[in-house]
């Protein structure tokens, strides 16, 4: 819980923050965003406790960011999918990441990589395509593995 | 301190999330942009704890996100200002105001809107001018109370 006194601040950034604010929160969602979407893939790619995990998911889904879709019935597991309102928090996750790679560059270069679908264009720091200039949303990108990736990257596992 | 599963994160939004992942820092950085630098004035727009507040500012001068600047020598006052990495912090600050605006409106309208100095024009989503086009950084762009803007809203604060 954020102490009373933040509940005072009229401010979008403070009510984004209420929901999104929290480190792991963000980190569930640009799992999401890479395609990992099962319980048991989150806590491996995260290693973050599994009762936090379950915590942080249901309040997601609660306020509206993940929905949660069975993919087995025996036994009973369900996936979390982003919402309108997650997919909306892609320029959010965009302008992490490109900070990170900025200011905080891993030493092997930026472990993941967006670039526009089709047209294979780098994504600029207004997501504009470098090379066609179209107006990139979430859905017209794709991120790949890029030369900083780990062995253990959520793209490197999916494809494995 | 996060969990030190955490450090094992190849990725540069957890790296990106190492510094500004709690929400206070980000309230802080934001009452930076909006020029509310000094601690009283931080403290009372904030509403934090004072010893919270100074152990958050005194972390994000030692990363490099904000620096402090002695604006008083009787009696010894700093006020914070950006350096270069903070002011970066922008896309990521707007990011979360639109997100706010557009999923957690306040009932009387944007607390704060941003529009092209000089200009006027209104600021996509890509962070583009919807006047003249054209790309906007930092600081070509003035924050200015919006409709939602409560008595108490530091920019008119400011102008008292």
């Amino acid at each position: 819980m954020l102490p009373s006194s933040y509940d005072s601040q009229v401010c979008s950034i403070a009510r984004a923050l209420e929901l999104v604010g929290e480190r792991w929160t963000l980190l569930i969602i640009r799992d999401v965003f890479l395609g990992v979407r099962r319980f048991e893939d989150l806590q491996r790619d995260l290693g973050i406790a599994r009762n936090v995990l379950a915590s942080r998911l249901d309040k997601l889904t609660a306020d509206g960011i993940l929905e949660r879709r069975q993919y087995s019935e025996h036994p009973p597991r369900d996936e979390f999918l982003l919402t309108q309102q997650g997919l909306d928090l892609w320029p959010t996750v965009v302008a992490l990441m490109q900070w990170g790679d900025q200011h905080r560059p891993s030493p092997h270069g930026p472990p993941t990589v967006l670039e526009h679908k089709g047209c294979g264009g780098a994504v600029s720091a207004h997501r504009i395509c470098e090379r066609c200039g179209a107006e990139l949303g979430a859905r017209d990108v794709a991120a790949v593995p890029g030369p900083g990736a780990p062995p253990n990257h959520p793209l490197l596992a999916k494809a494995g």
